[in-house]
């Protein structure tokens, strides 16, 4: 209880709520800031002046790079704005408002249309609250299933989606997800893929967001999405996302989107009534400074070496200070992404922990938000984000968590 | 019919579809590229750091700025990504799905609940291709009303709206309208914002995309429309909308909305799951580039400056071309925006004269765009948009424009 007293007065102000880049990350992307080239050399290589109109869904060399990042083939990308969120929110109203695109280039019916037959989405748990706020903006229900090492629980979601055609989609985030930081395996990935579904519009959105944050040298690979939908005789089934949010300026980066080209038209026919086109100068003035995949591996290791200390430092605290004692915690050990995740165990409350830590100082995200509705049945999965904080701050932080854990399971009275 | 021979084997290739600024007004803006001052200067006046995540609404900087540019208060302003077109689908979207902002803070019935009663929108002809394809993407019948020289024609509106509770909306382009050039009068704005309308959540979609686009000296003004509103006790009744496509960069610009405060809370409320926040780098680009409205309206001055030769020449050259034959034809003299208008009278097909002119190598706005669904029932209109080509090809595409009229009056079989 002194050191909770002595910690109190130290009066820590650390925000850990969201997975933001730290300060000396987004100063590796300088460069970009002090390239001029655009005032003079403004065209794209198709002789684009890209000061001007046009362009509905990015310049060419953007959907190369990107293809090579996603793994895909150009035919497969759009270049969108500044938010892969965004493409996910058009997605989604667009297959609420207008049906999803069918294979005889007519749509499905859309999803909001039979008010009866509610829409339900799968969310493997924990996961990433922004997803949530989206079907719950389009009020679509959300069927948690529980996210396992090699991905969501495909024994659960297999008979669901056989059965259930009100059953349209699931959101993934097959690598390095939020929070728990697993990586779906080639086996859940072909399954998912090849699934027979009720529902003929069943779709996944696939968010890629981590596709090249890796945290150490062993650099893993998920198997393309895309080309095992189109195998398994389900080309339209999957939406993939991402950005560059987290590579180059969250809010000032490129976003991106990759399909079957059945649902690049319908999305394209759509967007054209949205917009003339997305930002051209900030295209090129990436391609400009990413280059190629092999600088964009340089600038990734560099990201790396400042997180990688940050997520060693908060794990290796946490379990020293806790001990033998709390059997059932447990902290995860990302190979890549921005989070590490608490599952508490020992009867421990999230809530009571997370408010706990609040009165030391230090802001975490709330209890809840990994899953549907904020509601998590166990109160027992903590989500922390050890990217945007200094090193010397995350290993604090790591100790009130665990002094939290320590008050909670003594029931000490603070 | 030698002429026309002529002209044909000139083999003009000439592009006058949409309102693009030229390349010589691109270069105006060659200083927002120049700018290296981001590299170590990335703050905004309350300190976030404009390159991490953020910020839903704008930077307060940019509020003052274009508040004062639409002559509204910061509160009511709202800064989006770089597209007004975005913003106007976004709340057309939002009224659809989840109904338009009460006064009580929740909801009115979202447009597209009931099937059997179709939204209709209010389109003064002629007008602006791209609001048109909004209302079709979502389903809103459209009805034209015409267009006079003092706004919209209140006359076939006021009745409309008072008995018709489907007819929700109606499209303005304030200042400068696209394509005839017109300003609304004091008298006008105050009886759109005053008229009773069965609706309760009828809305007026303001697009003030000119407001300081002036082509001479003379710089008109038009009546803020949200205090009108609000002294005739509609306070929610108009979103405004523009953007600095035409100021700054077209795609790669800072859009902006303006609303009540009730509607601002309600569209930031569905923006908040559509997007962690718009682009602060390039909202900081603008504010030190643009500065204030001194700086602005010499930056205008300078696009104004370009543009009024082409507008000038285009006139001059039609109706010197034409003489005292053509009793019906009526060639627009606008005081600034984009766009010159040409009615035809005489029996003069627009349809055929934008063919007639395409076999020249000059592609103008197909006839019909004017109209909702494409249909100009009188054939009598041509949008001319003289800002993109240099002052020698605006004085050809005149000739040619002149030529095709003659031809088609004369019945010349070409």
């Amino acid at each position: 209880l002194e050191v909770w007293d002595s910690t109190i007065k130290k009066g820590l102000n650390l925000d850990m709520t969201r997975g933001k880049p730290a300060s000396e990350q987004l100063d590796l992307i300088k460069p970009l800031l002090l390239d001029t080239s655009l005032a003079e050399d403004y065209r794209s290589e198709d002789n684009t002046d890209c000061r001007n109109y046009g362009n509905l869904d990015g310049l060419s060399e953007l959907k190369r790079f990107f293809a090579q990042y996603l793994d895909v083939t150009p035919d497969n990308v759009l270049i969108g704005g500044n938010s892969s969120l965004s493409l996910m929110h058009d997605t989604m109203a667009s297959l609420c408002l207008f049906g999803a695109a069918n294979s005889d280039g007519k749509n499905h019916v859309p999803w909001n249309k039979d008010d009866s037959k509610k829409v339900k989405f799968l969310c493997p748990v924990p996961g990433y609250d922004r997803h949530f706020s989206l079907c719950e903006k389009f009020g679509i229900e959300m069927i948690p299933v529980p996210l396992k090492e090699d991905g969501p629980d495909l024994s659960i979601i297999k008979p669901l989606v056989a059965t259930d055609a009100t059953v349209k989609g699931i959101w993934c985030v097959p690598k390095y997800s939020n929070p728990t930081g697993i990586v779906y395996s080639a086996d859940v990935i072909k399954e998912l893929a090849a699934m027979p579904t009720a529902a003929n519009d069943f779709r996944i959105f696939w968010d890629n967001a981590y596709q090249a944050h890796h945290l150490y040298d062993r650099k893993l690979t998920i198997l393309d999405v895309l080309t095992e939908c189109a195998r398994a005789g389900n080309p339209d089934r999957v939406f993939i996302y991402g950005s560059t949010s987290k590579i180059t300026f969250p809010g000032a980066g490129i976003a991106v989107m990759a399909s079957s080209p059945n649902n690049l038209k319908w999305f394209k026919k759509l967007l054209f009534a949205q917009t003339i086109g997305p930002d051209k100068i900030n295209q090129l003035r990436h391609i400009r400074f990413l280059k190629n995949m092999s600088n964009l591996e340089d600038l990734m290791n560099k990201h790396a070496a400042i997180m990688r200390p940050k997520f060693a430092s908060f794990s290796n605290t946490v379990k020293a200070f806790l001990g033998p004692e709390f059997t059932g915690l447990f902290c995860s050990e990302p190979q890549g992404g921005y989070f590490i995740n608490l599952t508490l165990g020992d009867n421990l409350s999230a809530q009571k922990i997370v408010s706990l830590a609040n009165q030391c100082g230090l802001k975490l995200t709330p209890a809840g938000a990994t899953h549907p509705y904020g509601k998590d049945p166990d109160d027992a999965t903590i989500r922390i984000a050890p990217s945007m904080p200094v090193l010397a701050d995350i290993t604090k932080a790591a100790r009130i968590v665990a002094l939290c854990c320590v008050i909670a399971k003594r029931k000490l009275d603070v």
